[in-house]
This record gives C-alpha cells, sequence and structure tokens, in this order.
C-alpha cells in the first residue's frame, strides 16, 4: 500500500530498541490486558502512587491469581523501560508468547466462521504492527501472521500499542510468509493483497476465507508476495499523496471485510 | 474512539520534544513534498551520502527553485534532528504554515463538493495526527482542524508522519473547537462524532456538508464536543479491546465518507 521509504530506518532502530527489553511490558492498559489474558507472567513492579483506580485494580487481580507483586520506585521503573511512558507499572513475561498456525483455524472453527487472517508482510514499524494487530482483534480477524526476519515481533512496543490485543489474538511468527500463504491457500483462502491497480475494495467480495496481506511502510508488499495473491485491491487516493500508513490502510480493509461479514448493508 | 489512557504521557512527551525543533523537517519524502508545495523553506542541509536516487532530486529541484542547499555532517544531522532518522536530508522552515478556514471553504467551493472537514480533538500524539491528517488528504477531505491547546501542532514529526499531505491540505488552528464547530453548523455542514453507541458508521449518511470529529487517544471525544454533534457513529467492536486507535478509526471513517462521495456502491 505503500510506496514511502522514509520509515524504514526509524522502524528498525525502534525494533531493536525493542527487543532489548522483549521480557517487559510497561503501561496500565497493556499490563492489566495480559494479568487477564493469562499470559506467562513472572513478576509485576508497581510504583508508589494514588494505588486506587487502575493500578488497585492491577494489584487486586494479580493477588487473585497468585502473581507476584513487587513494589519499586518511580526512577527503577524508568531505567527498566529505558524511560517510556509506563503509568508506574511494568510487568516481567516469562517469554514471548507466539501461536501456532493450529490456534487460527481452531478460532474460526469454534466461530463458525470462513478463515480471515491478517498476513502483515515485513512490518518494521512497531507502532504500525501494535496498531494492525489491535484492528485485527477489534475486526474480528481470527489471527495475524507475521515472518520471522525484517518484522517487528511481540515487543513491549508492539504489545502497548496493541492495547494488550496481542495477548487475546494468536499472533504466529513464521520462517516463510510464501509457504504460509501456500498452507492458507489449501485450506480454501482467497489471498488479498493491498496495492496500486487493484481493484476497489468496497466491490470485492470477502464472504470466503480470506487472508489480507498488508505491505510494509518502507516497501509495500513483496512481488513474490503480490503474484501469489488472488486478488489486488486498492483505496481510492484522492489528493497529492499516494498511499496510506501501513496501519491505516489495513484497518479500513479489515472493516471492510467484518462490515461484509456482519451483512451490514452499506448506505 | 477511545478509553485508553495508557499513550497520553507519551503523547504529551513527544508533543513537546517536536515544539523544540518546529522549524525544521526531515526524512527524503518530507523535505521533496515541502519543496514541491512551495513552502516557505529557509535552507536545505543535506549529508554526504550516494548522492544519487531522492536526494540528487531534492538538490535539483531546490536550485531550480533558487533554495539554499548546505553541505553538512551527518553528525550534524543527527543533532539537530535528535538523533530522529533523518535519511540525510534536512530543512529549515520559515514558519509553520497554518491555513484559514476560508482555505478549506475555498478548496470545497473549488471542488464544488459539500464540505468534508476533519477536525482533530486533542490529538497529543504527532503520529497519530499526522496520519490522520495524510488520510484526510487521501480521502478527499478539504481540511483538517485542530485546537491550539492540548494538541499536537505542525512539528517536524506530524509533517513527516503527514508524509508531506501537511502541505498540500489546509490545516487550521483554532482557539475553540466548539466555535469552529458552530461556524461550519452555519455553513450547512452536520457533525459526526467517532463515539461509543452510535449509530452503525456504514449506514449513516454522509452526502451533505460532514465535520468528523476524531476523539483523543488519550480520553475520546469531550463532553461538550459530543453534545454539540449531530450524529454519533460508530464501529463494531468484535473482540476483547473496546477502541480503535484514533488514526485508524479516523481512517475508517474518512473512507466510508469517500467511498458515498464517489458512488462507489459496496458489495
Amino acid at each position: 500500500m505503500d510506496g514511502q521509504k522514509e520509515r524504514g530506518g526509524a522502524g528498525r532502530r525502534e525494533a531493536r530498541e525493542a527487543d532489548r527489553t522483549s521480557d517487559l511490558i510497561f503501561g496500565r492498559n497493556a499490563v492489566l490486558e495480559a494479568i487477564k489474558s493469562g499470559a506467562a507472567i513472572d513478576k509485576i513492579y508497581v510504583a508508589p502512587g494514588d494505588g486506587k483506580g487502575s493500578i488497585g485494580k492491577i494489584i487486586a487481580l494479580a493477588r487473585e491469581k497468585g502473581l507476584p507483586v513487587k513494589d519499586v520506585s518511580a526512577q527503577k521503573l524508568d531505567a527498566m523501560t529505558g524511560h517510556q511512558s509506563h503509568q508506574g507499572v511494568a510487568a516481567t513475561m516469562a517469554a514471548a508468547r507466539y501461536c501456532e498456525m493450529e490456534d487460527i483455524y481452531r478460532r474460526a472453527e469454534e466461530a463458525g466462521e470462513p478463515l480471515f487472517v491478517v498476513l502483515a508482510d515485513e512490518i518494521e514499524d512497531p507502532h504500525n504492527l501494535g496498531a494492525l494487530i489491535r484492528t485485527a482483534e477489534c475486526s474480528g480477524a481470527h489471527g495475524v501472521i507475521i515472518p520471522k526476519r525484517r518484522s517487528a515481533g511481540l515487543s513491549p512496543t508492539v504489545f502497548k500499542t496493541s492495547a494488550g490485543a496481542a495477548s487475546h489474538l494468536p499472533v504466529v511468527r513464521v520462517s516463510n510468509l510464501i509457504a504460509a500463504m501456500e498452507e492458507l491457500k489449501e485450506k480454501g483462502v482467497w489471498l488479498y493483497c493491498a496495492d496500486m491497480d487493484g481493484e476497489s475494495w468496497c466491490q470485492t467480495d470477502y464472504s470466503g476465507g480470506v487472508g489480507l496481506v498488508v505491505g510494509s511502510e518502507g516497501n509495500g508488499v513483496g512481488r513474490l508476495i503480490r503474484e501469489k495473491c488472488d486478488f489486488i485491491i486498492s483505496l481510492p487516493m484522492r489528493g497529492e499523496i499516494t498511499s496510506l500508513n501501513a496501519s491505516v490502510a489495513g484497518g479500513i480493509l479489515m472493516y471492510e471485510i467484518a462490515r461484509q461479514r456482519l451483512g451490514l448493508r452499506a448506505k
């Protein structure tokens, strides 16, 4: 969807920074959602503060689940999180929790719906990947697939930007996105890729199994991946700028898929 | 659209950082688009590098327009940009270029279209504001209105995230968003606000003048602003997470407005 090169450098740097603290999550919503979801949490760190509101809720829920809560200074949290916005709470995770393709299939089966999977093709910017996972969860997708190389992972920044969605929705990390696409095709999924010169996004039929490929902010969708897709879909660009932010473009397409699947008749 | 509190702190910090360098833009696309648009550029700074490709294009275009180009070290650019991703090029601007409401009205008149305005209600995160401006430009909106207080401005980060859209689309900064809404109402505009418990986004009619209010990531849409709106519109939330990122939610709604205005019949 995007021909801009400008964010590549920053995306890679942020991805690296995030990797250094990949066993840590922080921010009230992220920690709360992680506890609720039963994610493998090692310990929760809380800075002294109001103690009421969402922090109080986190402490209560953590105790209820038998998770250790440790009081630390705000300075300690600053250092742990590299001075990012922790809102007085952080949690160390036992491991990054990636799911398997089977988890995605099971989710679709249990819902009795045709598969709806989002494939994030080399999204290096953690804010974009986080927003894509968040929107996928909200729009009723059954999972998100990301490649192992040249992609942000389930780092704290991605987790936080996803508003905790990464602990509710299966995120699968694969060595080879093309192989995953072939596996999905065998499951009867049609592959759609957001790119230039495609058919209109709202006049395409998404009623069968859907695999939506969202290209990277830096390079758009790779050639091999585009060739593997059954449909190229496009959004109209009415101004001077020729592309949208990857997570915005992905969000518009996911909600068109959701609209059709919910049987909502558009005006 | 968003009840999350977690990004407020980071957004404010980023907004402050951006303000410190608000006369500077950087990144190849952002500088190129600024030159093309005829924005008031003071000087262009280029680090030694390949000299071909987009940097060469920038230098050639700058010379053509009589703009001074100065060679600097990469370290100097790092320091100027606070170690953000400058891709070897930066430009100092004579001033932040805000437009007037009249510019928005003129754009709609010239296009012979009913007004389509996006009102960003206290969007403090510069990435979100930049993405909103970018999507507004791409979806055919005639302008974006932001409040003077508690909002990111046209900082380098916002400009860059907008992919240069901020130099093509009128962005108006107002002291009082409510007053701007009243002025728009007098122009025959219907005000739509994205929030919980509204009518379905795709079954609402946007064929008249449209003012779309997008709420902040931190607090959603303010109560007074919500009360001033003619329509509350909502997106279905199919998972556990109850809100979308502000720029994603705004993008989905802008493209539904674009679809109806383009007369595209949805599947």
